[in-house]
């Protein structure tokens, strides 16, 4: 501990202090001033990384419970949080897109813990994955992880084998959340070095994600996410949308599981009146919403389904 | 930070003392006890004040993560906690009427920030409100922050435009949460003062709930909320139902969406049979609800629906 | 507090020492160290123990938000946590099954407010439990805090008595969550002694649940859980069914809800294709499932209806 270590520097050596006695006061206080600050400052650097949480374990449950249960049994102290509890079940899919969506915004020292794990108990590995941001995600090596870790930039990904950082008792084959990634993510939290969770391997699970194709013609992609609110993220760059000649204030030709819809492009919601079609950029991507209501349901849209943008021909523009 | 000038101020007289060695000693020890003990006292007041989420975002997404993330890297020391990220979409009234139920509980040096924001990127003005309680508002001008903070005494309004404070790089025009409510929230929880969030405003935007009117033969009010259990909170104050000439054990003749039936007066849920309507007070007004059951499938009821309530005159009492 | 009495330990010693001024400068300075590190430790010490929420109130109202505020104002350093707020309203058996699961998790030092009440502002006491763990419960007296507290071993039940631990203010007959049993866990948290919460009673309500009945040929029990992947936690003991002949490969008649399928005992999910019904150990007993599907709603299966299990007997093992 540094604390110690510096008390140990600054007190130490007072008794070896020559010159009259007023001279060896001052520097006590001295040594004092600068040892009380040194405390504060380690203090305040000592606050734990945060843990944040992404499963499809759901609220109502006892699993969310169980899980924050066991990574603050590995670590008293530990910051925990959750981006959501509620990813469709068994949807890798889902889970990494709204992992990478969220991830992005914490500290570069969190600790993610992201369990969608449909293979949990089988030969999927279980992971911890070092960035260059700092971040580390921990979950199963099926994929979850890749969009967020990727964008943090991949260090190294090891296998959780070290059962020392692991809940204590039988390890089961059906809640590794519980058993094995809360209790590593607690112990990381608390200082455990990352090197200590097992072995290096050579890489980690993969998660390719469809690719709209362009023309100038047209922008044909896929839905990557259908929020609550029913706005539909997709794959479409905006940028590519302008090159089609579309700008803020055009309208375009959208067609969205077999229906045609006119959309405006704008820069936000409130843009166009109530329950008008439109579309914008959601950090660089097409999303198609309607004002004040739910498109996905007025379409039927889902997750995965084309999309196809076109400029409007008749002359409404 | 008190903690460096005390030590200053301690420490620094150490060297001018006059008097004999073991005097010096004395004070010494007398200064550093001190010390320790404002090192203490000032780690106790140093704790945050708590950051509050409430809105319409949904349990499910990415963006309260995102929000919560932003929030912790503008202050990697925030403490968050949320009412509810399940307003439903849009419903400034019903964010409004749960901000304000919850809000009164918590310590006065909570910060709120509060996104029910159907106009977020137009106009519309995003605002700080400091309150004579303490309690700090954060959120869109729209008025869904307007009963919490007129009844915690409205001090000074000020418009969000300090953009030091918010998130770094390019403000969206849809998500102002991370953007912009979450990052100054960190900050004025981590010390940044208030009035440095941007200009101040003339006032905030108000909203008008709805007045019951009142007679000796009924009273009709409307229903504010509609709870999770399916209890009615109305508008309606159990004062006036008592100068109606109704006491606990008395019945009322309830009308609520066309609906008529015969509720009891009564202390709690319990005190009627399972299935059998009854209101009560709640917290001074009245909620209509029965035992064990949802009364808003009962009735079909609404919020914003018309409730009466009529002495039971057929002598059933 | 330790640390103030630890500092006039060792600062009130100071000025009686005798000897030449180096030895009581390094004796001054051996003083401080022994008092920083002391200091340090303290505030290791001194993390508050977690308040750990489970209820009934859902996510969407203000009832939770203004549970944690209530706690967070009698103990504005309070570290408060949720299991779950969705158990299905009044619930007590749900409730109870799911503290039981979590709790067994945290830390022993952790508090526990569970509020399922049906009978709130009933007779029904509000009761604080301690246990041999160290763990406490705090919520209503109606059972859903039994099997958690038998678990962990009780050792003094009291009443919920002292009005200075509660709600400033009129108590309400509707919600003892904001009002008694969040501002007592606050209190606890922050160290006031359990005895001060209120008279010792002799015991606590208890909640039985049913047991499996078992032979040779076959095992009858209950659905405990159905939980939110729709698999189905029973009561019948994995060991049983190995004492019927039934191995790790094996196949089973399953009977639940009038419906009979076949389902292979497995070690996870994955072991059978997707969609093919299982069995599994969870935590010694049987859970029964469907791989990457959801078998309660193929059966129409919810809490509390049997379940027969019998080896399969046509040789299709």
């Amino acid at each position: 501990m540094d604390f110690d270590r510096q008390a140990r520097v600054y007190l130490g050596d007072c008794d070896t202090m020559r010159g009259n006695i007023a001279h060896k006061i001052v520097a006590l206080s001295f040594a004092f001033l600068v040892l009380a600050c040194s405390t504060v400052e380690s203090r305040r650097a000592s606050a734990q990384p945060l843990i944040v949480l992404l499963t499809d374990f759901g609220d109502k449950d006892h699993y969310t419970g169980a899980l924050k249960g066991a990574i603050y049994s590995a670590n008293p102290s530990a910051r925990i949080d959750c981006i959501t509890n509620q990813i469709r079940e068994f949807d890798i899919a889902e889970g990494a897109y709204t992992l990478a969506e969220a991830a992005r915004e914490y500290p570069d020292n969190t600790i993610f813990v992201a369990i969608v794990d449909p293979g949990v108990g089988s030969h999927r590995k279980g992971i911890a994955v070092k960035t260059k941001q700092g971040k580390i995600f921990i979950g199963p090596d099926n994929g979850v992880m890749w969009p967020a870790s990727e964008e943090a930039g991949i260090v190294e990904v090891r296998e959780l084998s070290n059962t020392a950082l692991m809940h204590p008792g039988e390890i089961s084959s059906t809640f590794h959340g519980r058993d094995i990634f809360g209790p590593v993510a607690g112990h990381l939290a608390a200082g455990t070095p990352f090197e200590l969770v097992g072995p290096k391997l050579a890489g980690m699970a993969e998660l390719t994600s469809p690719r709209a194709t362009l023309s100038e013609e047209r922008a044909v992609g896929d839905i990557l996410h259908v929020d609550d609110y029913g706005n539909l993220i997709t794959n479409i760059p905006v940028g590519t949308v302008r090159e089609m000649g579309l700008h803020l204030g055009s309208c375009a030709r959208v067609t969205v599981n077999g229906k045609e819809f006119k959309a405006q492009f704008v820069q936000t919601y409130s843009d166009v009146e109530a329950g008008a079609p439109l579309f914008l950029s959601n950090r660089g991507f097409v999303e198609l919403a309607v004002n004040l209501g739910a498109l996905s349901e007025i379409v039927g849209a889902t997750q995965g389904m084309k999309v196809i943008i076109e400029p409007w021909s008749d002359g409404s523009q």
